[in-house]
Protein backbone atom coordinates (compact mmCIF):
# COMPACT_ATOMS: atom_id res chain seq x y z
CA UNK A 1 0.00 0.00 0.00
CA UNK A 2 1.42 3.31 -0.73
CA UNK A 3 1.14 6.15 0.97
CA UNK A 4 0.34 8.68 -1.45
CA UNK A 5 -1.29 7.85 -4.95
CA UNK A 6 -2.29 10.43 -7.24
CA UNK A 7 -4.53 9.83 -10.73
CA UNK A 8 -5.34 12.61 -13.35
CA UNK A 9 -9.16 12.34 -14.85
CA UNK A 10 -9.09 15.51 -16.43
CA UNK A 11 -11.79 17.76 -16.98
CA UNK A 12 -14.85 17.09 -15.07
CA UNK A 13 -17.46 17.91 -18.09
CA UNK A 14 -15.97 15.22 -19.85
CA UNK A 15 -16.02 12.32 -17.97
CA UNK A 16 -19.08 11.25 -19.93
CA UNK A 17 -16.86 10.93 -23.11
CA UNK A 18 -14.03 9.33 -21.10
CA UNK A 19 -14.99 7.10 -18.88
CA UNK A 20 -18.30 4.28 -18.95
CA UNK A 21 -21.00 5.67 -17.83
CA UNK A 22 -20.19 8.78 -16.87
CA UNK A 23 -18.86 7.23 -13.59
CA UNK A 24 -15.05 7.59 -12.66
CA UNK A 25 -14.47 5.26 -9.39
CA UNK A 26 -11.44 5.98 -6.98
CA UNK A 27 -10.75 3.27 -4.43
CA UNK A 28 -9.19 0.88 -7.00
CA UNK A 29 -7.23 3.49 -8.56
CA UNK A 30 -5.69 4.90 -5.45
CA UNK A 31 -5.99 2.08 -3.44
CA UNK A 32 -8.56 3.97 -0.87
CA UNK A 33 -9.08 2.09 2.31
CA UNK A 34 -11.91 4.26 4.05
CA UNK A 35 -13.96 5.50 1.53
CA UNK A 36 -15.47 4.90 -2.01
CA UNK A 37 -15.77 7.45 -4.53
CA UNK A 38 -17.39 8.53 -7.97
CA UNK A 39 -17.16 10.94 -9.85
CA UNK A 40 -20.32 11.77 -12.28
CA UNK A 41 -20.83 13.99 -15.40
CA UNK A 42 -24.33 12.50 -16.72
CA UNK A 43 -26.34 13.69 -19.88
CA UNK A 44 -29.42 15.30 -20.39
CA UNK A 45 -32.45 13.22 -19.36
CA UNK A 46 -29.90 10.69 -17.19
CA UNK A 47 -31.93 8.99 -14.84
CA UNK A 48 -30.71 5.56 -12.74
CA UNK A 49 -33.43 3.00 -13.30
CA UNK A 50 -33.60 1.68 -10.03
CA UNK A 51 -33.40 2.51 -6.37
CA UNK A 52 -30.68 1.03 -4.37
CA UNK A 53 -30.25 0.83 -0.58
CA UNK A 54 -26.72 -0.29 1.23
CA UNK A 55 -25.69 -2.61 3.55
CA UNK A 56 -23.33 -0.47 5.55
CA UNK A 57 -22.54 2.99 4.11
CA UNK A 58 -23.36 5.84 4.70
CA UNK A 59 -23.68 8.01 0.61
CA UNK A 60 -23.20 11.33 0.69
CA UNK A 61 -24.28 13.58 -2.67
CA UNK A 62 -22.05 16.57 -3.59
CA UNK A 63 -23.00 18.27 -6.71
CA UNK A 64 -20.80 20.58 -8.84
CA UNK A 65 -23.16 21.75 -11.65
CA UNK A 66 -25.99 21.20 -13.66
CA UNK A 67 -29.97 20.91 -12.58
CA UNK A 68 -30.97 17.33 -10.96
CA UNK A 69 -33.28 15.77 -8.35
CA UNK A 70 -32.62 12.95 -5.74
CA UNK A 71 -35.61 10.69 -4.73
CA UNK A 72 -34.96 9.43 -0.96
CA UNK A 73 -37.36 7.30 0.50
CA UNK A 74 -40.00 9.03 -2.37
CA UNK A 75 -39.14 12.42 -1.26
CA UNK A 76 -37.32 14.41 -3.98
CA UNK A 77 -34.52 16.75 -3.14
CA UNK A 78 -32.87 19.62 -5.28
CA UNK A 79 -29.91 18.09 -6.53
CA UNK A 80 -28.06 21.69 -8.44
CA UNK A 81 -24.46 23.14 -7.25
CA UNK A 82 -23.89 23.68 -4.12
CA UNK A 83 -26.46 21.08 -2.87
CA UNK A 84 -24.92 18.28 -0.59
CA UNK A 85 -27.02 15.15 0.63
CA UNK A 86 -26.57 12.74 3.67
CA UNK A 87 -28.00 9.63 3.10
CA UNK A 88 -28.21 6.52 5.70
CA UNK A 89 -27.64 3.11 4.56
CA UNK A 90 -31.40 2.12 4.49
CA UNK A 91 -32.98 4.55 2.94
CA UNK A 92 -34.36 4.56 -0.82
CA UNK A 93 -32.69 6.58 -3.66
CA UNK A 94 -32.02 7.33 -7.47
CA UNK A 95 -30.55 10.26 -9.05
CA UNK A 96 -31.61 11.93 -12.68
CA UNK A 97 -30.90 15.16 -14.62
CA UNK A 98 -33.58 17.26 -15.33
CA UNK A 99 -31.88 20.00 -16.32
CA UNK A 100 -30.94 21.19 -20.12
CA UNK A 101 -27.44 20.35 -19.68
CA UNK A 102 -24.66 17.60 -18.19
CA UNK A 103 -25.30 17.23 -14.45
CA UNK A 104 -21.79 16.95 -12.44
CA UNK A 105 -21.77 15.33 -8.84
CA UNK A 106 -19.41 13.47 -6.45
CA UNK A 107 -20.61 10.42 -4.54
CA UNK A 108 -19.07 9.50 -1.55
CA UNK A 109 -19.85 6.23 0.58
CA UNK A 110 -17.90 5.38 3.62
CA UNK A 111 -18.81 2.89 6.86
CA UNK A 112 -21.39 4.23 9.10
CA UNK A 113 -20.71 5.34 12.67
CA UNK A 114 -16.70 4.36 11.48
CA UNK A 115 -15.56 7.94 12.17
CA UNK A 116 -13.93 8.43 15.51
CA UNK A 117 -12.07 11.58 15.04
CA UNK A 118 -11.78 14.73 12.99
CA UNK A 119 -10.73 18.37 12.52
CA UNK A 120 -8.10 18.72 15.33
CA UNK A 121 -8.62 16.08 17.56
CA UNK A 122 -7.36 14.11 14.34
CA UNK A 123 -4.76 16.51 13.07
CA UNK A 124 -1.35 17.08 14.15
CA UNK A 125 0.97 19.64 13.00
CA UNK A 126 5.05 18.02 11.79
CA UNK B 1 -30.20 11.15 13.89
CA UNK B 2 -31.51 11.82 10.41
CA UNK B 3 -31.71 9.68 8.11
CA UNK B 4 -31.62 12.23 5.46
CA UNK B 5 -29.83 15.85 5.98
CA UNK B 6 -29.22 18.44 2.98
CA UNK B 7 -28.04 21.84 3.19
CA UNK B 8 -27.27 24.18 0.08
CA UNK B 9 -23.99 26.44 0.49
CA UNK B 10 -24.32 27.75 -3.36
CA UNK B 11 -21.95 28.41 -5.84
CA UNK B 12 -18.64 26.99 -5.35
CA UNK B 13 -16.55 29.80 -6.61
CA UNK B 14 -18.61 32.05 -3.67
CA UNK B 15 -17.73 30.03 -0.47
CA UNK B 16 -14.83 32.28 0.00
CA UNK B 17 -16.84 35.22 0.60
CA UNK B 18 -19.36 33.37 2.23
CA UNK B 19 -17.49 31.45 4.17
CA UNK B 20 -14.12 31.69 7.30
CA UNK B 21 -11.63 30.96 5.49
CA UNK B 22 -12.97 30.03 2.29
CA UNK B 23 -13.93 26.15 3.84
CA UNK B 24 -17.51 24.64 4.49
CA UNK B 25 -17.28 21.75 6.49
CA UNK B 26 -20.32 18.91 5.95
CA UNK B 27 -19.57 16.89 9.30
CA UNK B 28 -21.71 18.67 11.61
CA UNK B 29 -24.34 20.28 8.92
CA UNK B 30 -24.88 16.73 7.35
CA UNK B 31 -24.51 15.07 11.00
CA UNK B 32 -22.07 12.29 9.01
CA UNK B 33 -20.73 9.26 10.59
CA UNK B 34 -18.36 8.27 8.72
CA UNK B 35 -16.49 10.64 7.39
CA UNK B 36 -15.82 15.06 7.17
CA UNK B 37 -15.72 16.75 4.36
CA UNK B 38 -14.53 20.27 3.38
CA UNK B 39 -15.44 21.85 0.29
CA UNK B 40 -12.94 24.80 -0.03
CA UNK B 41 -12.66 28.05 -2.25
CA UNK B 42 -9.36 29.84 -1.78
CA UNK B 43 -8.20 32.93 -3.69
CA UNK B 44 -4.69 33.88 -5.67
CA UNK B 45 -2.00 33.47 -3.33
CA UNK B 46 -3.08 31.18 -0.65
CA UNK B 47 -1.01 28.58 1.07
CA UNK B 48 -1.70 26.43 4.32
CA UNK B 49 1.25 27.88 6.42
CA UNK B 50 2.20 24.33 7.72
CA UNK B 51 2.51 21.27 7.51
CA UNK B 52 0.14 18.78 9.24
CA UNK B 53 -0.79 14.57 9.48
CA UNK B 54 -3.65 12.34 10.79
CA UNK B 55 -3.72 10.48 13.68
CA UNK B 56 -6.34 7.61 12.00
CA UNK B 57 -7.47 9.29 8.89
CA UNK B 58 -6.53 8.98 5.39
CA UNK B 59 -7.56 12.03 3.32
CA UNK B 60 -8.79 12.49 -0.48
CA UNK B 61 -8.27 15.97 -2.18
CA UNK B 62 -10.23 16.12 -5.15
CA UNK B 63 -9.27 19.12 -7.48
CA UNK B 64 -11.96 20.93 -9.12
CA UNK B 65 -10.81 24.07 -10.50
CA UNK B 66 -7.65 26.26 -10.57
CA UNK B 67 -3.76 25.50 -10.12
CA UNK B 68 -2.14 24.49 -7.06
CA UNK B 69 0.77 22.41 -6.22
CA UNK B 70 0.17 19.42 -3.01
CA UNK B 71 3.37 18.85 -1.18
CA UNK B 72 3.44 16.08 0.65
CA UNK B 73 6.62 14.34 2.53
CA UNK B 74 8.65 16.77 0.56
CA UNK B 75 7.50 15.98 -3.43
CA UNK B 76 5.26 18.01 -5.05
CA UNK B 77 2.04 17.00 -7.03
CA UNK B 78 -0.52 18.74 -9.18
CA UNK B 79 -3.60 20.46 -8.27
CA UNK B 80 -5.67 21.17 -11.24
CA UNK B 81 -8.77 20.10 -12.09
CA UNK B 82 -9.32 16.42 -12.23
CA UNK B 83 -6.63 15.71 -10.51
CA UNK B 84 -7.35 13.47 -7.62
CA UNK B 85 -4.72 12.68 -4.85
CA UNK B 86 -4.91 9.96 -1.43
CA UNK B 87 -2.89 11.03 1.49
CA UNK B 88 -1.95 8.54 4.23
CA UNK B 89 -2.51 9.71 7.71
CA UNK B 90 0.89 9.94 8.42
CA UNK B 91 2.32 12.26 5.56
CA UNK B 92 3.11 15.48 6.25
CA UNK B 93 1.44 17.88 3.48
CA UNK B 94 -0.21 21.32 3.02
CA UNK B 95 -1.54 22.84 -0.31
CA UNK B 96 -1.11 26.25 -1.95
CA UNK B 97 -2.78 27.89 -4.73
CA UNK B 98 -0.31 28.93 -7.76
CA UNK B 99 -2.59 30.16 -10.03
CA UNK B 100 -3.70 33.33 -10.97
CA UNK B 101 -7.67 32.80 -10.09
CA UNK B 102 -9.27 30.78 -7.17
CA UNK B 103 -8.78 27.09 -6.63
CA UNK B 104 -11.29 24.90 -5.75
CA UNK B 105 -11.38 21.43 -3.67
CA UNK B 106 -12.82 18.86 -2.12
CA UNK B 107 -11.08 17.25 0.99
CA UNK B 108 -12.57 13.85 2.51
CA UNK B 109 -11.28 12.86 5.57
CA UNK B 110 -12.26 8.86 6.58
CA UNK B 111 -10.44 6.79 8.86
CA UNK B 112 -8.07 4.33 7.18
CA UNK B 113 -8.82 0.80 7.00
CA UNK B 114 -13.01 1.55 7.74
CA UNK B 115 -14.25 0.75 5.01
CA UNK B 116 -15.83 -2.96 4.65
CA UNK B 117 -17.73 -3.31 1.41
CA UNK B 118 -18.16 -0.89 -1.63
CA UNK B 119 -20.12 -0.96 -5.20
CA UNK B 120 -21.80 -4.02 -5.42
CA UNK B 121 -21.26 -5.45 -2.05
CA UNK B 122 -22.34 -3.02 -0.32
CA UNK B 123 -25.39 -1.98 -2.44
CA UNK B 124 -28.91 -3.57 -2.53
CA UNK B 125 -31.91 -2.73 -5.18
CA UNK B 126 -34.98 -1.59 -3.34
Amino acid sequence: MENIKNVEIGELNEIGQNFENGKVFLKEALELTSCEISINTVPKGFKVPFNHKHRQNEEIYIILKGEGVITIDGSKFPAREGSCIKIAPKSLRAIENVGDDKLQFICIQAKEGSLEYFGLSDAELG
